[in-house]
């Protein structure tokens, strides 16, 4: 049985089969409807009005995330709601996207809540001529009545306090952070309203996660590009940038807290919820990263010896910090490991639990900065490779971000003909990262390409353009514009070459720095935004990640912001994030020569060490052209 | 033999004898000069040029208490510098009062020294591509090793760590607050400087002692109004301005917060100090100036049953009070009692050591609110009491505060001519509080009065004017004016008798609800820049204190100034400070049946019971007019 689904206000009309969800229907209707949390009910985004028709009931999701307003006038989130007839909706400007795709969800395990912030219920007697008691050592006795010791009362608190008691007639709740200090006095019983603020601030992106710090479950989720993108690109750049005087430093700092501020607003404005109510935030982000939110001086991460203003773990007040929760609350941010292994890696670790695996286990994040992270219960080696911004579509000649439109998948048959999915299915505007590692994995399985990367002269879609060999991937009549085609330039290829040849040489690196055996590799995770699209067979084929079958390859998507949940929602697992960050063992690549000679045999495609990639070379087609270098 | 001293730029003169300060030498020559601490080379205030002439060498106080530059062009303390032949002075204009004369100082046992505030010099091994530990762990492993653990880094402290680590080769002084948080680091060793601020926050009166916590001098102590008379004269006008809404008691808050950073602003300027090395800052003040510091709502301090927001001691950033010391600086505010037994009075005990005092000692530090406390080591009983402004010459026909030109004693023979002394020895303007009460017991000695204070008709000065009878005390002829007669109105007795009577009550009232024995009473300690100048025996004679030898009446100063320096340079006293104010038995007088009786008894001159003042009727040959209530 289908039905009819319309879409106002554009009217677009499509049919789809019954147990049909709003937001698969949109998917196939190709109507603009945000997906940030990938359907999973989280970030309530693709709130639609439903105007006419039969739909399935309301989900518990929706009742939490739909405000209450909106779920009188008949709006739901499209993840949720199964179409049972023919029904025409209307999608709003704010649920559409229209803006790059971007993953902030990533997987997370189970954990036991302990959070830091805790809320306790009260009922005073009031005072009288015979009992003047002050009000804090009332307050104080009441919680120490209820086993709460040697709290101190943060002076905002104090001041308010007189007034808050009386107006609240002596009922009030107390919000204690640490165990050690009351940091509000809210009239009633507010047990119940209880939220953090986790924060994934990536080089180019930025996440915040609401946690209902009761329950654990996320409220909104929510992300944009990181706005410090305005002062440089990579991390280095923006290193000089904030080196140049305080004035510039204060300067960057103040973007990326009001970046974080607007998304917390949104999400504070959306679900009826006061600021006064977010109590504790945990960040996470590399070292110049978290550096450059807490206002660290930076110069020192871009001079050797790299190191890291901060390596502990810290906390400090957000009316310190400037972030926009409550006042008085804690923020908290995670350790680093070092100069270049921050604490990202560590939410990583946390996240994958790669700590507590049994066999020697690789952990990546994907970025414009790649952490790898190299082994097991007995001990973590780590190193941070610059593998460059190719994967996220820069320094490519028809690259672009995971946008609608964007070339996200790659084929190319025996006969050198290319066929490509874009995302939303729209008309190819460009080629993303994942694309492009398709494109080159495919052009290698093909033979259009040597080993050595070298596009070969074999007709089919090569030719010779204006900087060297080319690959048409996508005629320009097939394109939006119409205007050029899309290709794969030499160049192209070179950055792809040098992208994964850092990741796989910082592999190998610490293999051998770890005297560790790389044949005991038992499982390859891989995190980050990025990763979430990549074909694991491709990324093995062009040598970027070490041959395995591919079911030890798991994605486990924005693993930086589910630790930093986790560490948001447990304080057994911020300790553990101390403890790993002092195991952890870094290896700076900048000093070693290892490193060299192994980004040397990665360049070539999987790799010039073709033992290690048996399996990979019965699939390539291309020639083979390596020189090899000897392992000393 | 003599000397002559030339006052510049005036050209006042004066011949002195040898071994004369500077100081003696301007009291002689009604040179205007400032003596807050009188005399004691303190204040540092009585800055004057020596132009010529022959005068004793440096003193240790001069060398610390002189900027260096004015050492370099022959500038001396006066207080600190003997005459050894004639001398030309030059007295600039900051070192003339024309203001009112403010007692600043105050008694102030000796103590040994326990700073909250810590220096320890380091030299660290820079970091190295063998060891780039973050910077946060090689400062924190230093101070491990020096026996500081367990230490975390205040975010501002840890923003400029990087740069002051790098820019000091690694040699660098770490403050540490309360043996747990770095708050600043300096360059090189700066251990010798180290800074601490004690202010005392009277209802009128504000001072302020910058003191240097290695070796617990005062390097510098200026006193003011307070700022907050603008908004009432008395606390509870003070707190029904703040009641009115959050901006009034920021405004009113501001204003104090102002007035402090004021004087120590010109205190850091003139020592060459940095307000970043003054790390800790220990205030007091009655309960109503402790809250409006730390900006705690006041409403309920004006209501009953006047309970205080804040009883404990408290500690917060100086940031969060505004305080001009260093931002990441420590502000303790001591522990209030009640309502209207603030933390001043915590201070006063301190100083004056009534808890650990074996006989029954009374304590009271007189004001506008004057603090009444009973006791010994075995118990304290306190309460406060209205005594009203009459002391500080308001409310008084021709009153006026303790200013040049104030009558400050005087005295009435037996054929009613009244003789006087001013301060500075000008030309009367008006009189201030101690003369009033001399005047006031003179005319009950001479029988002007009677013992309800009614004014006799016995000609000799007494006359009637225009709202009942008055006495002359000096003919208009001779006052500085010339046009008005300086009088003492019946009304002027009255409240006298009201704000003594208030004390007195205060007094009886402890001791019968505390059950003491009245004649178990060993000593009586005047506290409050105001109870410096009064005659002992003169407030024993208008019954204002119980009757005892004058050998057992002392006066101590402003104790609630020294109480705040003790916390400020011990941790031990601090915790004293808890414990007393935790032992201390509050009587709220506005509910106590006793005081109103002992108020009417106390309106008599010295009493009504006059069985309690033998000796003091032996002197007084007033009418005795007493309606007797017999105590319950």
């Amino acid at each position: 049985m289908e039905f009819e689904v319309v879409f106002l206000p554009e009217g677009k009309r499509c049919r789809v089969p019954e147990k049909t969800t709003l937001m698969s229907a949109a998917l196939k209707g190709e109507v603009d409807l945000a997906a940030i949390c990938g359907g999973k009910g989280y970030c309530g985004k693709c709130l639609v009005e439903v105007i006419e028709g039969k739909v399935s009931p309301l989900t518990d999701h929706e009742k939490k995330r739909v405000p209450k307003d909106k779920l009188d006038r008949n709006y739901r989130l499209a993840c949720q709601t199964y179409i049972e007839g023919d029904v025409t909706i209307r999608v709003p400007d704010q649920s559409r996207v229209g803006k790059q795709r971007l993953v902030i969800m990533g997987k997370e395990p189970p954990v036991q809540i302990v959070s830091n912030v805790k809320k306790v219920y009260l009922e005073l007697p009031p005072p009288s001529l015979e009992d003047p008691t002050a009000d804090d050592e009332r307050l104080l006795a009441g919680l120490s009545a209820m086993g709460y010791q040697n709290l101190t009362i943060d002076t905002p608190a104090a001041r308010e306090m007189p007034r808050i008691l009386r107006e609240a007639g002596w009922k009030v709740t107390a919000v204690i952070l640490g165990g050690r200090e009351v940091i509000a006095l809210e009239k009633g019983d507010t047990t119940a309203r209880k939220y953090g603020l986790a924060v994934d601030i990536g080089t180019t992106k930025l996440a915040v996660f609401i946690v209902d710090l009761n329950d654990g479950t996320i409220v909104y989720a929510d992300g944009t590009m990181n706005p410090q993108i305005k002062f440089g690109e990579d991390v280095i750049s923006r290193i000089n940038y904030a080196s140049q005087g305080k004035e510039r430093l204060e300067e960057i700092r103040g973007a990326i807290v009001e970046g974080i501020n607007g998304l917390l607003d949104a999400g504070i404005a959306e679900f009826e919820m006061s600021r006064d109510e977010v109590y504790e935030a945990v960040l996470v982000g590399n070292t110049a990263m978290h550096h450059l939110f807490a206002g660290i001086d930076v110069k020192s991460l871009g001079l050797a010896p790299y190191a890291a203003g901060l390596g502990r773990s810290s906390d400090c007040k957000a009316r310190d910090a400037g972030l926009a929760i409550n006042p008085a609350g804690n923020v908290h941010l995670l350790p680093n490991v070092a100069g270049f292994v921050g604490a990202d890696a560590i939410a990583d670790i946390l996240a994958s639990r790669l700590h507590e695996k049994e066999r020697l286990s690789l952990l990546m994040d994907v970025g414009t900065n790649t952490e790898v992270m190299l082994g097991n219960r007995n001990g973590i080696w780590a190193c941070s490779t610059a593998s460059g911004p190719a994967f996220e579509g820069a320094h490519i000649r028809c690259g672009m971000r995971a946008a609608s439109g964007a070339i996200e998948k790659v084929w190319i048959d025996s006969d050198f003909r290319a066929y490509y999915k874009t995302i939303d299915d729209k008309k190819p505007r460009g080629i993303c990262g994942s694309g492009i590692i398709d494109a080159v994995a495919e052009m290698l399985k093909a033979g259009l390409i040597d080993t050595s990367g070298r596009i070969q002269q074999v007709g089919g879609g090569v030719r010779d353009g204006e900087s060297g060999r080319e690959f048409v991937l996508v005629p320009k009549e097939e394109t939006e514009t119409g205007k050029e085609d899309i290709v794969i330039t030499q160049d192209d290829i070179r950055e792809i070459q040098k992208a994964k040849a850092a990741i796989y040489a910082g592999f190998m690196t610490l293999v051998r720095k770890g005297g560790l055996d790389r044949r005991a590799l038992s499982e390859i995770i891989i995190a980050g935004a990025f990763g979430n699209y990549i074909d694991p067979k491709n990324a093995r084929i062009i040598g970027m990640i070490p041959e395995l079958p591919l079911e030890k390859i798991s994605f486990t998507g924005n693993t930086a912001g589910s630790g930093a949940r986790l560490c948001l929602k447990s304080l057994d697992v911020r300790r553990e994030a101390q403890i790993v960050a002092s195991k952890v063992k870094y290896i700076e690549l900048a000093v070693q020569p290892i490193f060299e000679e192994e980004y040397i045999n990665a360049m070539y495609m999987p790799n010039s060490q073709l033992e290690d990639f048996p399996e990979t070379m019965r699939e390539v087609k291309a020639p083979r052209v390596v020189r090899r270098y000897v392992r000393r």
